[in-house]
Order: C-alpha cells, then sequence, then structure tokens
C-alpha cells in the first residue's frame, strides 16, 4: 500500500476558519477600557488570531520567518538589475544575520530560518539551513516549464514538512520570506494567470530595473504564457510552468500551516504570489492569512484583492526577504497584547458609555 | 531684570532640519544590502532621525510617550459619549497599567508619563504622574474662553519644560499622548480655525456619538467660533478661546523638544492639533514632527495636509491616549536599527547591481 502524497493529506485537512470565535474574540475587546472598536485593525488582528488558533487565551511566543531561496532560469532574458550570484550571495548574508529580514526579525523577536530549495550553489551546512534543493534553480520558463509537475510538487511538500517539523517545534505563527534573482518575473506570470489580467498590469520594476528591461519582462511573460498556455483550474500545473522553486515552497508552507491551524503572516509581491498558489488549491487558506503590507511593486494590489486581503501597512517596501512580514508580525503581537493585558471597565473601575 | 518667559526662549531656538544630514544618511542607506529605496518609508524615518539629531549615529534608546490629561467644560453641552469622570479614571488606569497606551508602550519599550494638566480631581503623587494642574478643567468654550490667555500659556510651558526635564534625563524621542473626555471638540475647534474648513468637514463623531450627539457637537463649535471669532494669525490667542489645558501641554512637549533637536512622534486627532497649535507659533516645527497613523476620526487628514505631514500607519485607530503613536515609535527604530544594523554590499560580499 503506498502513502498517500503529503499534499492530499494536507489538503483534505484545510477547514475555513468558524466565525463563531471571532464573536467570542470581539466579546472580550468591547469589555476593555476604550471605546469599542476604537483600536480598529488591531482589534480585528486579536480576534483573528484567536479564531485561527482556536483558543481564547492563545500563546504567541514563537514567531519564525522561512525564507525561501531558489534561482531562476529566466534570468537568462535579462530581466534582473542584478547578477543571479547575488541569491546565494544574500543567503550568505541571511545566515550571517547582515540583512534587511535579519535586523527586522530581531526587532521584532522573531526567528529566521533560510531554506535552499532550488539555488545554483552548494551551501556548507548551517544551523539555520535547510538544505532542501530541488535542483540548482528552474529551466527558463520563456522557452520550456520551469519545472516539470513532480519537481513543482516536491517543492511545496518541502514548504509543507517545513510548516509541520516548525509547528511541531512550537511556532506559533510564521511568516513567509523570499529570496530568488529574477522571481518577480514568474511571480508576475501567477499573477497574470490568477487574476486573468494583462501582464503588464500586474508585472513591475522589480529589484529596480530600466524601463528597457521592464518592457523585455513584460514581452517575456507574455511570450511563456503564449506557449504554455496555463490553465488556472490546475494551480499545480500553473506552478511548474510559470513558478518557481520558492514559490512553491512559500505555497507549501502557508498550505501545512494552514493545514495545521497555524496564522501565516503574508509579506510581499512574491509572497502573495505563493499565496495565490496554496488559495487555489485549497480556498480556505486565504482565513489563515495576513497580508503584512502593500508592496510598491505594480502588481501586488491585484493579487491581494484576488485573495480578498486587506493590507497592514503602506510603506513603500519592495525588499521582499520577509521584511514587511516581520513588521507584521509586531503588528499582530500588539493586536493580541491588546486583547490579553488591558483592563476591562470592570477591573480598572472605569465607568462605560452612557 | 526679568526672565523672558520660556515661550520666548523655546521659540528662538527652533530651526528648520538641516536636510544635508538627509543626504549623508542616505549615502549609508545606499550602501546597504537591498536595491536602493527599497525599504521605503523605513529608509526615510531613519534619514529623518539622523539629520533631525545631526548624528550620523545616533542612539534611539528612551522613548517617553508623556500623556496631558484634562477636562473640558464644553462636556456640559452634552457632546461626549462618556461622562467626564472618566477623565480621571483613566488617569488611575494608566498610572495601573492597564490602559490601551501601557499595553502598546510596554510591547515598544517606551516609558509612560502622565500629567495632570487640568483634570477635575485631586490626585495622590505617584511616581509616573506628574502634577502640574492648571486648573480642574477649562471652562465652557461654547460660553466663555475656554481659559485666559495667561493660563493658556502657562499650560504651553509645562509642556515645554516636560520636554526640557526628559531630555536632561536621556530621552532621545518622545511621544504625544492624551486624555480627556470631550476633547475632540476642542480639538475640532482648533482644527476648522487652522484650517479654514468648514466645522462639519473637520468634526468626528470622537469616541462614537450617536448622529443627534455629533450635530449638536458640530453646533457648539460653530456657536463657539462665531462668539469668539478666533484670528487664526494668533495661535495663542486661539488655544485660549477654544483649545483645552492637554492640548496646550502637548503644543508645549512639541515646542520644547524641538527646541532641544529632539523628535516627536504625533498621535491622532488631539495631538496633531497640538501640533498644529506648535506649528503656527514657530513654523519649522513640523520637520521634527512623524504623524504616526491616519485616524480614523474624521478632520484628522485635513491637520496632517496642514503640516505637511504623511502619517506611518493607517490602522483605523481612534483611542488616542498615544496608542498610534507607540506603534510609530516601533517603526522609527526599525527604520533607525536598518540603517545601524544592516551589512554594506561591500562588507557582506554582495555583487551590486549592474
Amino acid at each position: 500500500m503506498t502513502q498517500p502524497p503529503v499534499i492530499d493529506e494536507t489538503l483534505k485537512n484545510i477547514q475555513p476558519v468558524d466565525r463563531a470565535w471571532l464573536q467570542q474574540a470581539q466579546e472580550r475587546l468591547d469589555a476593555l477600557t476604550k471605546p469599542r472598536g476604537s483600536l480598529g485593525r488591531l482589534e480585528e488582528l486579536a480576534a483573528w488570531y484567536v479564531a485561527v488558533r482556536q483558543d481564547l487565551w492563545p500563546p504567541l511566543a514563537r514567531k519564525v520567518v522561512v525564507i525561501f531561496a531558489g534561482d531562476h532560469g529566466v534570468v537568462a532574458e535579462g530581466v534582473s538589475a542584478y547578477p543571479p550570484e547575488v541569491t546565494y550571495q544574500m543567503v550568505t548574508n541571511f545566515l550571517a544575520g547582515g540583512a534587511g529580514i535579519n535586523v527586522l526579525a530581531r526587532h521584532v523577536g522573531a526567528e529566521v530560518q533560510v531554506v535552499d530549495i532550488g539555488v545554483q550553489h552548494d551551501f556548507e551546512p548551517h544551523p539555520q539551513l535547510h538544505r532542501k534543493k530541488i535542483a540548482p534553480g528552474t529551466r527558463n520558463l520563456a522557452v520550456e516549464p520551469a519545472m516539470t509537475r513532480e519537481e513543482a510538487l516536491r517543492a511545496i511538500e518541502v514548504g509543507i514538512t517545513l510548516a509541520r517539523d516548525n509547528i511541531a517545534a512550537g511556532a506559533d505563527i510564521l511568516a513567509t520570506g523570499e529570496m530568488g534573482i529574477a522571481n518577480t518575473t514568474p511571480a508576475a506570470a501567477l499573477a497574470a494567470v490568477f487574476t486573468g489580467l494583462p501582464v503588464a498590469e500586474v508585472t513591475g520594476r522589480g529589484t529596480g530595473v530600466d524601463l528597457d528591461t521592464y518592457v523585455r519582462k513584460v514581452e517575456v511573460i507574455e511570450r511563456a504564457l503564449a506557449r504554455h498556455t496555463p490553465d488556472p483550474r490546475d494551480p499545480l500545473g500553473v506552478l511548474a510552468q510559470v513558478g518557481g522553486f520558492e514559490i512553491a515552497g512559500l505555497a507549501g508552507l502557508i498550505l501545512g500551516a494552514v493545514a495545521a491551524r497555524r496564522p501565516v503572516v503574508v509579506d510581499g509581491y512574491i509572497a502573495t504570489a505563493g499565496a495565490l498558489v496554496a488559495a487555489r488549491l485549497a480556498p480556505p487558506v486565504a482565513d489563515y492569512l495576513i497580508a503584512a503590507h502593500q508592496s510598491a511593486e505594480n502588481g501586488h494590489q491585484a493579487m491581494l484583492a484576488a485573495l480578498g486581503l486587506t493590507p497592514l501597512l503602506d510603506l513603500g517596501l519592495r525588499l521582499g526577504e520577509g521584511t514587511g512580514a516581520a513588521l507584521g508580525l509586531n503588528l499582530i503581537e500588539a493586536g493580541l497584547k491588546i486583547y490579553k493585558e488591558m483592563a476591562t471597565f470592570t477591573e480598572a473601575g472605569v465607568s462605560d458609555k452612557d
């Protein structure tokens, strides 16, 4: 007898969030010494966290940012402002603690883990590095499918397994990070397929390409979509054709967390593409996600709208790595502390509204 | 020979921020391992902090939220959803650590100080309480000036002195908080005078009054402005006629901090009214301010626009107390840590853009 694939078991366990918990949480929020609803989205975050965890007094101690790193064959088309070796160089920077995400994760008390899921470089073992390489980079999606269907599935399962392992080790909440030179190109392709919008409307300038490169990037994606004719009803197929290893890993991490009823903070443009894949595989996924921020990257808003998510922050961030997600984690924690630590009207002897 | 009033000496020391520091800070930000500008407003916050402090490696250790509390004679007009005793009850709650601002200040590592500048209650001494009462509440601005000119000036000087004392004690940055049942009414009156907009356009529902009360509140303010005919070229006069003790204290705190080149994080609707008074007394003030958030209160945006400030957060907050400012402090700290702690391209051995 063969085991069912990890993904089937995971998808089977994904259920919508039970809204009765939201109401129970709001009852406590309404008893606290403040006008009802006056802490806006902080209250919403607290109620959401309670409902996802199905626990009226949920812990929020261990926060983990998982950064999936992969390379992209499409870099050969000249779609990025940075050379491809920056992917592995930045992984080294993450492991040394010098990148933006390291700074912000320390600031918010989150742990950083890095996953080599498809980097064109051999890394030495490191306590913060998961070596889960499927292949040293995807193929060039402009001329052939980026991954086989089986590779895409394996990459998703890497993500699922990492979610499970982290939750087993006590993670209360996960946040998505990524690194991969040229990865706004597959993310834009996925955005176009899943939103149905024209490529130019969901494609941005990534790390800052010039106008010529931007025009080429849009053309490369249009050509790829014309060649592969991806079918949005087959999310795994779309992912294999025009996605990337780190995006598949992100989708898997989200699926694994959601199946275990753990919340996930979604970072920016790339992470949201991964979230879109996950939500197409299992629609209730979006209930468990917080969109940390509105990225400055063109097209991000359309993906968030497709997921029904309203971003928490709008700070003009476009770095990725999980930097926005780290700030989002901190706001969720602020909301939960409000819920847990504020005095009620009765406790504080404060008169309630007339 | 008489001493010049504290305020004159303070106003004399207020100079615009020297923009050369912004450029120097941006040079370092551009050398860090990220695409240039990709951390958006976090970079802007770091450069701003460097420029305000005139220090390329400025400390940011001691963060202080100063909450000014006062009562308002205009509460007699039935403009608030809460009874006036809530002002002193909430002061007690602040001192006991159970209010929203206490939770968020702990979350971001800030200290909370409370100032009784005009509460209708006698407080026992408490290490976190400054007892600086000018009078037990303002007069009813609907029928007479809320304060005498001299009272308004004394309240401003309380704020200036508290800024000075805190800075002498090592405060790196100050954040504004306030408490005062009915204080959205004087704040709206100040907003109308200083923006020139109709009262209804800058008046909101405060802690959540019903429509009848809202209509009455607008009428009360319109009547007060018709009675006092405040002159926006005389900010102290306007403040005395239609302001409040805590708003005057906030204006003073801002002036005192700015005169010593310390940055101030401005909270929501009430605090922004105080900032408007300060900026009318000394226009360079706005250079030193960060607007923490866009409040849900109608009219806040118009005041921010008058100050030329773009809020960092938009979370539907409308509590006051300094709650939004506490979250803003945390983002400023995040930006400064990015500036100080990220590795440069050279340090990390990462290839820069082609």
